[in-house]
């Protein structure tokens, strides 16, 4: 153990452990984690080499043995728990993505949802036994997240009873699903319906791609890699071009549309049942953003307890660089937003799993705002995080530029989620409509309940061009239930702000829809101050959730920090809106640095608790050990382009280059 | 050509070619810059395959081979000129990085710089003629921005009259310098003088690490590659351990320091001699931020206007993303940023030449405050270039996430400036050094001239933490030189307030150095406060050369739109010191948004005037011509993963997978 981080676990003044059971959810579920992390630990077949140091081909190779391999153990020691499969990935993915994925994530779930009885019984022994394997086929080259823009086709033909699929434009062509390009031979593709020559909007289909045998190609379809990406090259995110691909009616699944064998078509009853899928896939995300800032926070802090550097006292050995103040200011902040979206993730988990009670008795009442709470927190977490990797790789000096550092994976892995699964700022407009027809409702005297009922306030607190100092200001800046209370009278101000701007644009007679766009940058800047809001709002609930004195008083410490913090970032919001004055505002800053002295001897211990075993870290920066610069010579020297000690580019090329000179 | 783009080409107001002549630095620039292009462009030796699509010692491979037939046709064309050879190098280069560019940019020069005479005639024919190919090996595994830490050891053996090389532990291992690792065969090492038994601090001695014939280590010397990192991927970065490695006398470079054949060490004259080039590189940086971002900017604006996607009014073709008001206000404020970095640029290349023509002639005056003003836009330029890369990246959604956009690669390449040449918060800190310096000085009554000279006024303004309101603002939102003057005041707002903390800290008996490390947080946020006025500030100063109207009038817009973005984003400075006024504030975000869309026409316009050519910027979505979804298919098609149509996977693991389950 290198002794400086020995030093600094000896300094923590909280039971780590106790934390590590807060964050998991209990100590029974720590236990059972260890469990299963140990699985994966102590199985030789997951002995793999660094992907960092494979050809593409190697990696998406490595991928699909580990996912085989993975799929057999879980059946082997009976997991089937949604949460312990989710660790037990986790724990084989490391920092990289599983090849397939798609299959169990979306093309089994779909079969299950949409196939009506008969397709059940046939699809699903053929999807469970990997007969079929399968991916989810929407996003095109051509459309995103305006899925009704999707342009591939099924036109029914009574004649033969099949539809034909077809890719009328290269801009139809499917584009970025997982396990598409080499994987699958099977995809349920989503594409426009035609029969009877009308247009019915947008259906599912299963079309098998690859001869379930050879798993070549079939006839028609044109189905390939998309190519190497940013990250995820693990995955074959895939094309697919169907040219008069002819499928048997019964591959539509028909549990709610149908098409008869006549072609008559048969709507569907109900449109919502779909809400819940994504409402529960963003607000997983918002836990991944939690995880992989603790990730990115776990490697910066131990590093920089573990880096020495220059000179801070003449004379004096080379302090830790966690001992710069400009350290703590661009890690401690991060650490206590790391803490803060575990509360949200806790929080939206819990809250999906009630309201989906809820909504299994038909009490649909709670669904929008989860739908709008669970958009906007997607986008607000993910962006928040996104940035916060990059400052903490950044925060580790060149070596965080190596891949042996992890921080390159954990970053390119996890910015997607920015993209995916509804665009950032498509997500943060849609909280906005929730928030703006919220506060609309108030106006017009309704009483609003759940989260957005601070609105009804808003008639109370107005953005008045007038000056700051004239309003009273009564916040406490170490009270952090007067600063949740700001972070709210903040967010009504801008959504206030954001409703005037459409309504002063259709004063002006533009259109709704031209009133709206020209009022966009207002209403992403609302969501985005209800979502902090939120985020300030469940982290200090959370306090009161927490019966240990120690781990209180340090996760004060950090929620009273993230509070201050984002105050300090967005100073020009609260004194516009007069929450806070200009003395505020220096005391907030001297506040802040007293808190990075006061969590400093906790920082280690701090990112202990989130207990990410060194496998999955994959760190050489961020090992729980602090041997840092032995393990990185260590793996350099494992690097393949030191498997011969001379490149064959010096016969090839320099040294003929000395004669041409 | 795509339609759309051609009818954005219609739109502009303004001659691109005119503009791209400015940004050249005149016609004749432009014409030349373009000739050396199409040498590039029209020559089948640099035909070569995506370096996405290859391994890493594949692609280490093919930038030798481009680098070796690079310095054959310099030569052949007799192309000398720094920048004309700058031009060449990158056109080849691309979005890559050169393989052996540490020998022409630190080998060779230091070899011109510090050898005496003697050494001169040994060694400039080797490395002139590539027999010696070398590299510059300052950084270790533990030392980096700090050079006085470094540990590698030269100890002089009177006895044979030679230098005994040593890495006396891990951390000393030499680590990062390009071309260390399998290119070069000698290294230029920066070592810790011991003679006499005294140790005299770091300087540079000449290391024979291969055979010059074989190219096999030579004894004692443990050299290889560091391993993947973020990008770089061509180059080989690397480690050298030198044990009891045996050098002669003559191979310490003596120009300046010498060490006599019995021992006896002769100080050098002077130390200021190689502050110089340290100012010289990040000048350049600060010009790479301008190219990078235009990059970026040319990608994502030419994407925007050929993407449609969504409905922005019922019934109507889905629009170019490009109008909806939140693309606009992600992308033109970064468009305004290029144009303001690339004034910096100008402006920097053109100081230190101007300076150095006075260091020649032995005036040093302005060396300080050029060393301060590089440290800190090196600084200020990179991070903002950093984010605003990423911005661009997912503005285009998912396709920006994909290698053929190449803004992951931009990206890549570009992140390490943020760290090299001097780690951004340090170089902060240095500028704050000056500044401080600059600022008590002042105080003391001495007139400051130069950049600094406001700081003579920080009397007439202090942070007073009274209400904003009591004091009148007379600022005009629409005026550069009104806005240009609230940037310098906050500017010396914040010198004030970090000056201000670094005395009460030393009020309350901290020392020296426990103040400025307790006002670290304040004194880079007048750092970059400071930056930023000079950045407004020379970007307006441009806008008084530009001669053509219209040219002038698009500019304007732009600079515009920089300032006032600057102060929304930063509006709790601007209110705190009472520069702007809560009423303005709103004003500005109006302002703003009129802008956005007084720029909308100019947009695609702005960004050819870069004038960067298709094979430079690498990528399906920038092409000029906007062709984008039937290039990415054909490039999706040469993925090496679809040299197979079955992955030897599918027989190895998935087919197995089903009799098991």
């Amino acid at each position: 153990m290198n002794p400086d981080i020995l030093k600094e676990r000896q300094k923590a003044t909280f039971d780590v452990e106790k934390l590590t059971n807060i964050l998991d959810g209990g100590a029974e579920k720590t236990t059972r984690r260890r469990e299963i992390e140990s699985m994966v630990l102590s199985d030789p077949d997951f002995k793999e080499e660094d992907p960092n140091f494979l050809s593409r081909s190697e990696r998406y190779d490595q991928a699909i043995r580990k996912s085989a391999q993975m799929i057999l153990k879980l059946r082997e020691y009976g997991i089937a728990d949604p949460e312990e499969i989710y660790c037990y990935k986790s724990m084989v993915g490391g920092n990289h993505i599983e090849a397939v994925g798609l299959h169990f994530v979306m093309f089994l779930p779909t079969l299950y949802s949409q196939c009506d009885p008969q397709q059940s019984k046939k699809w699903l022994p053929l999807a469970e036994s990997f007969q079929a394997v399968g991916t989810y086929a929407q996003t095109e080259m051509g459309h995103g997240t305006h899925l009704r823009g999707l342009e591939t086709t099924a036109t029914y033909d009574p004649a033969t009873q099949e539809f034909v699929m077809n890719s009328p434009t290269v801009s139809s062509i499917k584009w970025w699903p997982g396990g598409l390009g080499k994987t699958s031979n099977h995809a349920i593709v989503l594409a426009q319906l035609y029969t009877q020559g009308k247009c019915h909007g947008l259906h599912a289909f299963i079309v098998n791609i690859r001869d379930m045998s050879t798993h070549q190609p079939l006839p028609g379809v044109v189905v390939g890699d998309i190519g190497p990406k940013f990250g995820f090259n693990e995955v074959d995110n895939g094309f697919l071009k169907l040219e008069n691909v002819r499928i048997p009616r019964e591959n539509m699944l028909m549990k709610y549309a149908k098409v008869e064998p006549d072609g008559t078509y048969v709507k569907p009853p109900s449109a919502k049942l779909t809400y819940g899928t994504m409402v529960f896939v963003r607000s997983m995300i918002v836990r991944e953003s939690a995880r992989a800032l603790s990730k990115a926070c776990t490697i910066a802090i131990r590093y920089s307890a573990v880096r020495h550097q220059s000179e801070m006292r003449p004379g004096e050995p080379e302090p830790q660089i966690i001992d710069y103040q400009t350290q703590q200011y661009k890690l401690f902040p991060l650490l206590a937003m790391a803490y803060a979206f575990s509360s949200v993730g806790q929080y939206m988990y819990q809250t999906y799993h009630r309201i989906t009670g809820d909504i299994n008795q038909g009490d649909f009442s709670e669904l929008p705002e989860l739908h709008a709470l669970s958009a906007g927190l997607k986008a607000f977490t993910t962006w928040e995080t996104n940035a916060a990797i990059e400052v903490c790789r950044m925060s580790c000096g060149g070596h965080g530029y190596s891949r042996s550092s992890a921080l390159p994976d954990i970053y390119v892995s996890f910015t997607p989620t920015c993209t995916y699964e509804g665009e950032n700022t498509v997500m943060m407009l849609q909280t906005a409509r929730y928030l703006v027809k919220s506060y609309r409702q108030a106006k017009e005297g309704q009483q609003l309940s759940g989260i957005v009922s601070y609105l009804n306030e808003a008639d109370h607190r107005r953005v008045q061009p007038q000056p700051v100092a004239a309003r009273p200001t009564v916040v406490d800046i170490n009270d952090l239930a007067s600063l949740v209370e700001i972070y709210k009278l903040r967010a009504a101000t801008l959504v206030e702000l954001a409703a005037k701007s459409i309504q002063q644009e259709l004063q002006r007679r533009k259109s709704q829809e031209d009133a709206w766009n020209n009022s966009a940058i207002d209403l992403v800047r609302a969501s985005d101050a209800h979502c902090h809001y939120v985020v300030v709002k469940l982290f200090t609930d959370k306090l009161g959730e927490i019966g240990d004195t120690a781990i209180h008083s340090v996760l004060s410490t950090l929620a009273l920090l993230y509070a201050l913090n984002g105050i300090t970032k967005n100073s020009g919001d609260f004194l516009q809106a007069g929450l806070i004055n200009v003395p505020q505002v220096l005391q907030i800053s001297v506040r802040i640095k007293e808190l990075l002295s006061q969590l400093r001897p906790n920082a280690v211990a701090l990112v202990d608790a989130f207990d990410i075993h060194d496998k999955k870290l994959n760190s050489v920066l961020g090992r729980y050990d602090g041997n840092v610069y032995e393990n990185m010579f260590e793996w350099a020297r494992r690097s393949p382009l030191n498997s011969t000690e001379v490149h064959e580019s010096f016969q090839k090329y320099l040294k003929p280059l000395r004669s041409k000179l």
